[in-house]
């Protein structure tokens, strides 16, 4: 398949001969995305402005040609993965930091920026924004936006949705959208900021985005505890989050990852560790100690092994590399790793711990479960051979079993990975009919031709009444 | 105009006969809420589970009749005057909170239970729900979640967006809609609940919501800062919220404001007292006072008189006495006040209060500005006299200047009350047309047939292509 000569043309005129690759080995690196899914574009677009990527999508909509955005491909679900064929459009040259006004609490930026990019900004000026996915380093505001992605920050500061005044975007249908506000409240008109955020790029291109900055904390304290069993961490997780001191992180680690980790750690972690927590606790240095010291007696109780708060700058780093160094580990561990991010309530934690493990032993897939515990958001890996097909139907069978666990627990299938093409198929559990056939209806509101990121977010409706 | 006797039967089979009223004298106090504003309903139905709204949306839809939500009636946009006649639906009996749940976080209310027995009950679990308008003893939480109204501690801990985890909600369709979470993240589908909320019942009706809690700080400290004029107190404003300690409450008053009140107030204001602040700062005690000095230290400054730290209950309740006495003062002093609560990026609060003060002047019409100052979201007061027709023609001229001056200065018309009947007028201004086309469209998705709340929030788009 390839695109039409008049759609090319157009494309090298709105954004310059230069930044239009369609030679297939150009296009190449444009087709994956951190879940190792891939199929290749036909085109890859580079857009500097918003006017360049309105031009974009309206003559890909006039071609009927679909087109995928993205940013720096981190994300895990094959959300910018083009399989049906089309235009990438990629932002990372929207790179630039339009507007830091700390007086304002707020920053306007391109989607192109990378989180790291604009925490250092941010923070010359004493600020930070709350969002700080573990890819922090290299995934780009767009991204974070477009799955809603947070991190381990997000238990006290919230998730992207929490924390942008206003976008500005281009719809499917090529219009040119403000959203939002400049300020921290505001009630003309409907909710379109948040209704993008976590869109996935099906209704319109996110081109610039007002977000809210934070005071950095004065001080931080970091804690970490370890029991003798992932229940035991995963009910002192809801201790934790049933007093009044919110931490600033409360991960989340079962004996499996420990394992995994154990050689990475400059920490002594006790032989018959069979869970972890890293807390944070942050704000002004007046207090602190108290606030610790209070988390810590909630993080204590049975089978706790011991609680220790890291007491140099060098500690804290210690604890840190041992929970980042988890994603990478977990790469080379098995062939393959399924990786869902299921999120429950807290209380729930338990149970959801619990009947993992119940799952993996049943199906005999071993599974890892690491994340941030504080909101209830655990990352589930079954680790798995794609080649052994028996192995395979039982993850399928596992996977079926972690899901329905969640979802009987009033929990969410994705707490901040997103959709994208793997967790299709498990969405219209989650979201019910009447949801599922109105966001459809939106989705033609914003884009009528059905060209921005086609198949991706919400499946199909299965018998819609013709 | 009377309904039709099927619909009426329809209704009385979906409610009970008791639950519906029809005779004019009954219907009357139905009408209006608190913008004064007037026009009564042919029929008004209680209802008391959401299964109720459902028959009384699908009966209202089969007949084509307009069909309006009501909490308390504490609006002050007209938003919920039935004044295309009609039916009102009134929530007040839905006041169950169907489950109060401190180790998540949450609790769920159906839509007539008031902000203060909200408040009441997540007490006892030492928990609050931030969102806390200066009407919380009579509004309902479906009230403050239709106009996203927050109130004073906004500033601090956000507006209903941030604090609603999911909703359950009838569509215009009929439909029955569950939107959200039980959890902090999630990002499954798109975000509906942030949609709903703020639509001012445009788009479905809130008959459950899941509502995040946030647990009570464990102390407080309240501050008052006198200054000679209001763009003194609106400089203090901006330089408080430069720096990182963020108050939970940040309320401002201007010099004629000042006058009104000086009489209820128990405290002494200084003759000369042209614009004030009230200050709140809470957190843990260990570390407060530190921060409340950060604060006042902040507050001081060219023009300040005096900075003032409660250091008593009673000289904490005397201080919200006066803060608490404008309200009704204003509804006495003028035979009409036309009321807005405009909102701007805190650094341009001086330039709007000086520029309220030329608007008024220039006018010839009396200003009373006072309002949430932490969020740039003041309530501007122009008070007037309905039967002075020069006067009334004046007022829309100030207000028109209003407006511009607020946009000019990348502010809303609305930080929340809302739109309803009396700023539509505005509402094209401040969103644009393509995002007002997009809104019209995504109304119709919800309600196809525009049943509900017709005619309030969205103006009609002026010259619409057929």
């Amino acid at each position: 398949m390839s695109l039409p000569t008049s759609l090319l043309k157009s494309l090298a005129t709105a954004v310059g001969r230069d930044n239009l690759l369609t030679r297939a080995a150009d296009c190449w690196p444009y087709g994956g995305d951190n879940s190792r899914l891939h199929a290749p574009p036909q085109a890859v677009v580079f857009a500097t402005c918003t006017e360049q990527i309105q031009a974009v999508v309206q003559h890909c909509r006039a071609h009927g040609v679909p087109l995928v955005p993205r940013g720096r491909g981190t994300g895990t679900t094959g959300a910018t993965v083009p399989d049906q064929g089309g235009v990438v459009l990629t932002l990372e040259r929207m790179d630039r930091i339009l507007d830091m006004d700390p007086d304002n609490r707020l920053a306007v930026v391109q989607p192109g920026v990378t989180n790291q990019a604009l925490q250092d900004a941010a923070g010359h000026h004493g600020f930070f924004w709350p969002p700080d996915p573990t890819s922090a380093a290299y995934c780009t505001i767009g991204g974070n936006l477009a799955y809603n992605s947070a991190g381990p920050r997000a238990v006290k500061y919230g998730t992207p949705r929490d924390n942008t005044l206003g976008l500005t975007a281009i719809t499917g249908s090529g219009h040119l959208l403000r959203t939002g506000v400049h300020t921290t409240k505001g009630v003309v008109g409907y909710d379109l900021t948040r209704l993008l955020i976590g869109s996935e790029g099906t209704l319109g291109i996110i081109t610039e985005a007002i977000v809210k900055l934070t005071p950095l904390p004065e001080a931080k304290r970091t804690l970490q505890a370890v029991y003798t069993s992932m229940t035991a961490a995963a009910q002192a997780v809801s201790r934790i989050m049933a007093q009044p001191v919110v931490p600033c992180a409360l991960e989340f680690m079962d004996g499996r990852a420990i394992d995994m980790i154990r050689h990475y750690s400059q920490a002594a972690l006790p032989e018959d560790a069979g869970g972890l927590l890293m807390i944070e606790v942050d704000g002004p240095e007046a207090g602190l100690d108290a606030a610790a010291q209070r988390v810590a007696a909630a993080a204590a109780g049975e089978g706790c092994l011991e609680v220790a708060l890291a007491r140099t700058q060098a500690e804290v780093k210690a604890l840190w590399a041992t929970r980042k160094a988890l994603s990478p580990a977990l790469r080379t561990i098995a062939p393959k790793k399924i990786n869902e991010d299921v999120v429950v309530p807290v209380s729930k934690m338990p149970v959801l711990i619990s009947g993992l493990e119940k799952l993996g032993s049943s199906h005999g897939i071993t599974i890892v479960s690491f994340g941030h515990a504080g909101n209830g958001n655990i990352h589930v890996n079954l680790l798995v051979d794609p080649d052994d097909t028996e192995q395979m139907k039982a993850a399928d069978a596992c996977l079926k079993g972690v899901f329905d666990l969640v979802l009987g627990l009033r929990g969410s299938i994705s707490g901040e990975h997103g959709i994208g093409l793997v967790k299709r198929p498990f969405v219209a559990q989650e979201l019910g009919q009447p949801a599922l056939a109105l966001m459809h209806d939106l989705r033609r509101c914003f884009d009528p031709d059905g060209i921005l990121n086609p198949g991706k977010g919400l499946p199909p409706l299965p018998d819609r009444a013709t």
